[in-house]
């Protein structure tokens, strides 16, 4: 190698030494932030300042002659660490006279965190389930809010025990996936304020900054607002939303989509296809596809089964799904291309702004996809 | 806003002042590598430095107390744009004798991209195609290299065309998804130096650092390997495979990917799911699902009725994907859990390593996918 190029390569070793002192400066300053917003009670998640903050620093990029994207990228990157890291502060505590926190199943993934951030909070909360039921009257007899975070199999039973033991002032909230049953069975079995929650977002997750959580109104909202202010503290999206309306769009959200990844998985095994030529001869666009279907068969099965058959109506979207396939089939094996392009343009006319937005945000999200020169590893070059 | 938090984001924002100088200097210092590296003929790709310099700064990063997967994804953001940038420098030519390359069908988004390299490597590279046919004579009589990127049901006739007016000695190579039937033609008309080539990437890449190009060997691998290793000096990475092993993960790729999407998309449309409502309640999981399948529409109905359609094979694996659905259909009708998790449990161990593996992966992609915080945007929160 060249002297010429050991010397840039020494150079470029320099600034990202500095880069790293950098992204550990900043990393502590927006710490420091995290503790006065926790102390003075302001939520976590600031979207008006982030966003005026992103376009100063992309406007300053374009003064230096870069591209915008890449400093947005990277500050979104950092920020990501940020919130990931707040979950670690203590958080105000919006209702200090609200009594105690009982979660129900509170030893499980979701669970434990509810309690976790609840305790950060400063409440007087607890984890009740199976292993410690026990103590289920003395915990939840002068309780002020009690959150259940069972499998949804349980959920009606588990509600109907424990609103015989709780204060009929207290909050009553659940946090299964499906909204309309638990919602009436909480009605039915509790006469004071009741909320149905539905925290979209998987288990891995380690605090609720910026993360949607779905709020299906249930009775005396001015008795539950306290429980939703708290959320939006942690960093909540609340996305309030009718039962019914969020559990048809769950059947295709949580059933159809793990059904279909399920039939693909399933389909690529029967063929015996080779996994490894696959992801080897991928375009990026066909690796993200592999990859989130193969992801699905890391997971626990009876989940998936359980989540794919939940409810009649996961079925019936289920049914004309695989009838779609059959229409689109018919349509192939005739060789019918006038007939598919008229389908092509009806949905795309369906998407409406949305096709061109997805294909954008893909764009960069592919480009992020290839970042990782994992091809290189994976035996592409030979 | 209390004092105390205004003068930490005066500092926040000071320190990204600073990045973004930082960033600038670090994309100048790798444009002098590239032109360094053009000069000298060294690869644009060096994927071992580029293993050493991330495992030394995730080292540092550790000692400064901040999580090294940050200072990595950093850093790949940044050098994606270097290569993105490198496109713009000259390139070493690999075989100054080589004579004119022509690329038939070369004003397309790809032959454009072809002549291009091929131009800023110092080959006299030309494009040809119906609109300056005129000149076919002229530009192939001595030409040293002809690429066909044409459309792939002109393939056959214009490799008919331009072989009978090329020299015997010349390189004949196609650009194709598809690769036994344009291999086996080259062959037939052509009896100098053949190989068959297919990029497996989209059109809006600006240049070739770390893409896949896979090589199908046709005949004198000795008289085409340097337009091999002028790829690879691009930044390309090779990958050589038979022809028919190539068309068939290729049904799969291609043929089946995007059959399955556009039966997605359509049962969507004919079912009329409220887009924006799907958006607003999706997982970060279903987000990238619905995301994926919306940008199919944005791209052009015929493009994607031909490569479904372009072979009996596509036919046939869409055929058996469909059966798949069909008997998983039957399975959830019947509830039969226990099948579910035996066939989950079949087909994780087809995927082997690679379902834990595209786990991992997929959470990274997951969360940079949330960093953009669209949510916020989209009304989620209210």
């Amino acid at each position: 190698m060249s002297q010429e190029l050991q010397e840039l390569r020494n150079k470029i070793d320099d600034a990202d030494k500095r880069l790293v002192s950098l992204i550990a400066e900043r990393l502590s300053l927006v710490a420091r932030v995290g503790r006065v917003k926790s102390r003075d009670g302001v939520p976590v998640y600031d979207p008006a300042r982030e966003a005026s903050m992103l376009a100063k620093r992309r406007a300053e990029a374009e003064d230096a002659g870069i591209s915008p994207d890449v400093i947005e990228d990277v500050l979104r990157r950092i920020m990501r660490e940020s919130y990931n890291s707040e979950s670690r502060e203590d958080f105000k505590c919006v209702n200090p006279k609200a009594g105690r926190v009982v979660v129900v199943g509170g030893f499980g993934q979701l669970g434990r965190l509810f309690v976790k951030l609840f305790k950060a909070s400063h409440y007087e909360a607890e984890a009740l389930s199976r292993r410690n039921w026990d103590r289920a009257e003395e915990l939840l007899h002068d309780a002020g809010l009690v959150i259940i975070s069972v499998p949804i199999n349980s959920t009606p039973e588990v509600i109907g025990q424990v609103s015989k033991m709780m204060p009929e002032n207290a909050v009553l909230a659940d946090i299964t996936s499906v909204k309309t049953g638990p919602l009436e069975t909480m009605l039915r079995c509790h006469c004071g304020p009741v909320v149905g929650l539905h925290p979209l977002f998987g288990p891995d997750v380690q605090n609720f900054a910026k993360q949607l959580i779905v709020c299906c109104g249930g009775r005396m909202p001015e008795k539950y607002s306290w429980v939703i202010e708290q959320m939006k503290i942690w960093g909540a999206n609340i996305y309030n939303v009718e039962a019914a309306v969020h559990d048809r769009a769950m059947s295709v959200i949580q059933g159809l989509r793990h059904f279909t990844t399920f039939a693909y998985g399933v389909n690529l095994m029967s063929e015996r296809y080779d996994v490894a030529r696959l992801v080897n001869l991928s375009s990026p666009v066909y690796r993200l596809e592999i990859m989130m279907v193969g992801r699905l068969f890391a997971q626990d099965p009876a989940l998936y089964a359980e989540i794919i058959m939940s409810s009649k109506q996961n079925l019936e979207v289920i049914r004309r799904y695989a009838d779609a396939v059959q229409k689109c089939l018919k349509l192939i094996e005739k060789g019918d291309e006038q007939k598919f392009i008229e389908l092509f343009l009806e949905t795309r006319e369906y998407f409406g702004e949305y096709a061109q937005k997805f294909m954008e945000e893909s764009r960069r999200l592919l480009a992020v996809s290839s970042d990782s020169g994992r091809r290189g590893e994976e035996g592409g070059a030979k």
